[in-house]
């Protein structure tokens, strides 16, 4: 397994172009995937009851319809809260790129963020397709614009490529995301996008994501707010020409571990650039009880705005983990928590069995002025964890989220 | 049903005293509240895993002993995370302050806020009840000291009394609380001490405490952490001559019907005056199916730092308000939902249907720019109501948070 230069256009087959098409006010606005190979392809989508009108083609592409070749995605209108218009839109601009490159608009992926309960400028999203379509190739420099055309107020592109060994070819699998921005300041999405040349059944690609996105994705937050346009989608086209993957094997193990680290790479990413963030905040469970536990007190604590605002202020206040912990609703005994805090500056024990060690304010405040620190709680009931990641919470989150919209 | 001045010494038979005792820096830190006469006591406290010894021991008091007579309070050390030495320590403070009462020290609840992790300083808390005791008198300035003495990063003392017809006699209800406030950035804290003269049996005391605090207190969110130390407690002496309310009948209706607006005066209090607020901010939900969804809408959208973010910038985003509904776990239809924004200065119908009306971003700036804004979402689902209560997200809140404790 390595992680290579790259992006979404590492995989053998994928292309990829960025452009400006006008949506925004200067900055690129619209992305393009696109495999002239056939792929399988996976999702999942936001679990918010208010779905933006792109979640909804999408997940009728993902679970009714048996392949894709592109994505196409604007990163200035949300196009959520747009009722029956806004569908139309989807599929509008899934024709139109369709006929482009002459394939079928069931098989053309549509995602979007940005300003919610505006329609999107059709006329724009026409004049952006045919800017893409020249500039698509396979060049790593294409992902990067891709990547680059896909932020709102990411801070910068989030890019990664691993390449590993399946029965002795090479497969690659590659990812860009976008966390949480916004033009306006309307909504926070975050979109991943995945490319693989890994040979697999659709099956199994959608188990794979599905498998690891409660590892990843679901263990983010930057401000807890569930975007209504939050999707990862990934596409698979074969082309690495591996034996097909098609139940739960060693390669499709290895196919998952490859998988795990381009999404915990992009999630680190989107947490550490979250809105006004000064730093990507770990917190780590060791010995729950069980997975669900693990996971629900890591959530509450990355979480918690009095512990967000203690990491912006390099504060080892463990009172406010330990509280977060507490109504996360799951038992666990106060008194046998082991609490550290981790980063590049070094490890510190703070509290064991629930009660504050000897440690060094001074040596806690050095290490939580890390750009990426850790916060590790041991409840030692039994051998399961969960790693989630958040960032602090700092006066330009309020600033970037209380302007008016203009 | 008349609001009356003063607080919680309003209601026959109850002295209050509130000093400085040497355990914060300047402010006072120490409140007592005392009827001679026994009182029925009813309580509510957080759910957090983690409670503070002073939670431990009031819980004892009001579910498994008959009575009690006095509520002991600092606002300095919070008195959590501190194993048996801390509970041992409640247990002192009301033996030294019974002894000195000539009162069963079982009849002693305390309660506390502040820095958590540290051990009460026994000399000052000692200290302190040896001058709250001469002070102790049933005068309206007693009960507004006392109101003063568990105040933490309160920027105004909270206490509010009404007074109410039982056949023929006037029966009162007073009360204070604190809110959202720390000492050192370590814990915000709710407490809420409630005092009537009322004859009433523990039972339906204790059933009228927990039915209202459903509506009240639980439905007030600063920022959504849940304290260690949160605590409600309610007592009633009999001194107004009232038939002994022992049932549900139309005694305990127009008790409870009191209480509701005590503690929703009190309740809106505390969300007004949360750390670092510059607007009360009150999310209605009409038209749920059920009481629960009614509940889980208004208190996802109350909590949304997004949409706290916005009202602190005056800002009419309503995408923002329908997502945070779309993530509270509660199925209804984003395309059937009105939406309204209503201050002193107004009412304005922001969306219809899930669609956005052709309202002024002028007018709902101007609606929004006022110190109390309502956001009333109606689902039109059915006829169940909820109402939170919480505050914008504010520069200050960060700030005050962040500091590192010194």
């Amino acid at each position: 397994m390595k992680v290579i230069e790259g992006g979404i256009t590492a995989p053998k087959g994928f292309m990829a172009a960025g452009v400006y098409a006008g949506i925004k006010k200067e900055k690129k606005d619209m992305a393009l995937i696109y495999s002239e190979t056939s792929c399988m392809a996976a999702g999942t989508f936001t679990r918010n009851v208010v779905k933006a009108a792109p979640v909804e083609w999408d997940m009728d592409i993902v679970y009714n319809k048996s392949e894709a070749n592109a994505i196409i995605c604007n990163s200035g209108i949300a196009n959520a809260c747009t009722g029956t218009i806004g569908l139309d839109y989807c599929k509008d601009s899934a024709k139109y790129l369709a006929e482009k490159l002459n394939i079928n608009e069931d098989t053309v992926l549509v995602a979007s963020t940005g300003v919610i309960g505006q329609q999107l400028p059709m006329d724009k999203i026409k004049k952006g397709i045919d800017l893409l379509i020249p500039e698509l190739n396979d060049s790593r420099r294409a992902g990067s614009l891709a990547a680059e055309a896909i932020m709102t107020t990411d801070t910068e592109a989030k890019e990664i490529a691993v390449t590993f060994d399946l029965d002795g070819v090479e497969v690659t699998i590659g990812g860009m995301c976008k966390g949480s921005g916004m033009i306006h300041p309307d909504m926070c999405t975050m979109l991943g996008f995945l490319t693989t040349d890994a040979a697999i059944t659709k099956e199994m690609l959608q188990e794979a994501l599905s498998e690891n996105i409660k590892d990843t994705y679901n263990m983010v937050s930057v401000d807890g707010d569930t975007s209504t346009n939050d999707t990862v989608l990934l596409m698979a086209n074969g082309l690495a020409g591996n034996s097909l993957i098609h139940q739960k094997n060693e390669s499709y193990k290895a196919f998952l571990a490859a998988l795990n680290i381009v999404n915990t790479w992009l999630c680190k990413k989107i947490a550490g650039d979250g809105e006004g963030a000064t730093a990507l905040f770990e917190v780590k469970i060791l010995g729950a009880e069980t997975k669900a536990a693990a996971v629900s007190l890591a959530k509450s604590v990355v979480t918690s705005s009095l512990t967000k605002a203690a990491i912006f202020g390099h504060d080892a206040n463990w009172g406010r983990i330990l509280c977060a912990m507490g109504y996360a609703g799951t038992a666990f005994d106060p008194e046998k928590v082991d609490l550290y805090f981790e980063s590049a500056a070094g490890k510190l024990k703070i509290i064991e069995d629930g009660v504050a060690t000897g440690y060094s304010e001074a040596e806690a405040t050095r290490i939580l002025s890390e750009p990426e620190v850790t916060a590790i709680a041991d409840v030692k009931m039994g051998n399961m964890e969960a790693t989630a990641w958040g960032c602090d919470l700092t006066y330009d989150y309020v600033k970037i989220n209380a302007d008016y919209r203009s």
